[in-house]
């Protein structure tokens, strides 16, 4: 007997609400999430994220090749401890990239990314698996990358994990934006991120705001 | 027997409804799509394109001016491949058109207007048939050209397609403005453009967002 | 027996919804409109423009000041051809007055106040008759006037006319300041600009953008 | 028999509600208020601050920490006068923070907080009752200071007063940050910021203003 992953599949839902409400996805952006012995995920349609039902995610082995999927399994194949990926197009993330500049630590949210955010240069779709092997090698152990005039692919040990990174990520590159705006931001350092980041980003922050972003939908 | 349009007069209005809803139009914007042997346009009364009622629009002549029908009919006439055209006042278009810039490529919606978005030049309204004639002029074979200190025309196959570039537009131009103001963009070429635009901008892309942005206006 | 104004109370309390939903007003707008035979005022209580109700709605004359009302009736006083006054704070108008720069005609909707908008530099509240005089007599033959660090001071023939005219001027501040950020924006004379807002101030320009915004209120 | 604080506990959520649609809170802000002898605090629970339930809330004395309490306490024991405090995370502050600047009066809402906003270097989490009393040291006599790469604290003599004082806080932080972007903001002095603020800042004007935010929660 198959498990249905009803749990997961609702939260796959609520994550796609969540990220279309907060303005991060147009029509484009797509989301999978680690099933079975690892080697599969559960992924969704083409379409719009804001229309995506329950009853159309399906599971897909990372051996087959379906459209979209290319940087999720490439992803997945690079890195165990991850278990959702996301890809969205979401202006301040887009607006860095095209100026050429990323996401550095500076505020609160930030500096759970002390890792570094990594662009990835090409421009246009993903297109190819040999391209998705290639974001995932730039992504490394870092928990998003940046895909000039493009988006972002974020990733979490979970779909909460991934969906809430994301919106950090989008909050974080709009801070930096209007910083550098205003002139030289006073960054933090890698070390006093990855201080901040400990108490920062913990699960039980990030259950509180995914709550919080969830009940937004449904206001 | 006359043909009623039912389903063209139904994207017309789903048209009006996403230009609105997504902060496009003020109360003034106006679309049309053409229709008979390809010389008539189905066109809409002078009234906010958000209030405009399905039983509302008419058929007119190509030959016959009515209210604010004058630029529709010389782009036609111009351009046997457009099915549709729509002028909408937006602000980042506006904007950039008061400091002497145009859309130029730098991310994946950006690309679609490979061709390049010629600026007119002249201020105020469209007033006359020479004025839109030269306006269809300037145009050539782009997808859209922006009159300074006004606004936009967009064209496209459909009003679908007429509607999605539209809001490419204002995107294009909201990058662009915000990439202007943190130093020098990233622009790509017309090259690259192209080839980007070859993957970003299909039938079944414009479908997605269409459905996309026409469940928005109903959530 | 007296008239009840039921009409004018209508668009009294319509164009009060309709600066808040426009993000014109906080709790601190007032509006006026002329009644009677010139000497008198609707005026509204002293509470958040977006809870104001008919029944609440009182004419005063024009000798008795009431809270808020010296620099209506100072207007009134001055300019026989208004029949409404409307006072407001709105983000772009009270930055422009901080850095030191008023509306400039540089697009369609800008280009109505080719009159100029004086800036009255005093700080704080309006807090006397006779500083209502002062600003009565900078506002001049204009369409508005800016006060600095508070908000603007804008006329109108009727209601209806005030209330879009205020939207136009917060509309035209925040293009300009965005245009500012981006280099020198082109502005068009003032005798251009003259000629531009005879084609887009027109009676029926201003009802149809009336009909616009009332019915997004209430959508 | 204890009291039951229900007229404040009404407040107290309002208040909540408010700051989250006025888009000063995330999933992380916390407010409380004074009671009792003044010994003690209704205090909120750890989850988003649009979550929050009027049952959820308790009292707690200012000797025992619980999660999130030791700023709070701190300020209760250092200033008499202040009723209500609350800590956000809100857009434009934690911008103005990162750039090295904090809110300096310029019009009639930021002249309110003439007696200057200190910002508290430190950065991360308050982390230990030792930085609480620091932080409580610096802010001193004045109405909020600023976190670096956080938000904000903001103090005052109910909670409708601090729900309202964070409000202007943030509009004056974005006032001051675009102004910045378009050059040499004209900030008023110290002498004339309080003049303006015995005008602007008055029990019946936070009651006005308190009565219109509540309102548009409900709408």
């Amino acid at each position: 007997m198959k498990p249905n992953y009803s749990n997961l599949k609702k939260d796959f839902i609520a994550a796609l609400k969540i990220i279309s409400h907060e303005g991060l996805s147009d029509a484009f952006a797509h989301l999978s999430a680690r099933v079975d012995d690892g080697n599969k995920m559960v992924f969704m349609p083409r379409k719009s994220p804001a229309l995506v039902k329950a009853k159309e995610l399906f599971v897909v082995d990372f051996e087959k090749l379906v459209p979209q999927s290319a940087v999720h399994q490439a992803i997945y194949r690079a890195r165990e401890d991850v278990g959702s990926v996301i890809h969205f197009h979401s202006p301040a993330v887009i607006l860095l990239s095209v100026v050429g500049h990323t996401v550095q630590p500076m505020h609160n949210y930030s500096a759970i990314f002390h890792e570094g955010v990594p662009v990835f240069e090409g421009t246009g779709q993903v297109e190819s698996p040999e391209r998705a092997a290639d974001i995932a090698r730039l992504l490394g152990p870092a928990k998003a990358v940046i895909l000039r005039g493009h988006g972002a692919v974020v990733v979490g040990r979970s779909i909460r994990e991934a969906c809430i990174l994301a919106l950090y990520m989008e909050e974080s590159a709009r801070l930096q934006v209007e910083a550098m705006k205003l002139g030289t931001p006073k960054f933090v350092s890698r070390h006093e991120a990855e201080r901040i980041a400990k108490r920062t980003f913990k699960p039980t922050s990030t259950e509180r705001a995914w709550e919080h972003f969830k009940a937004k939908c449904n206001a």
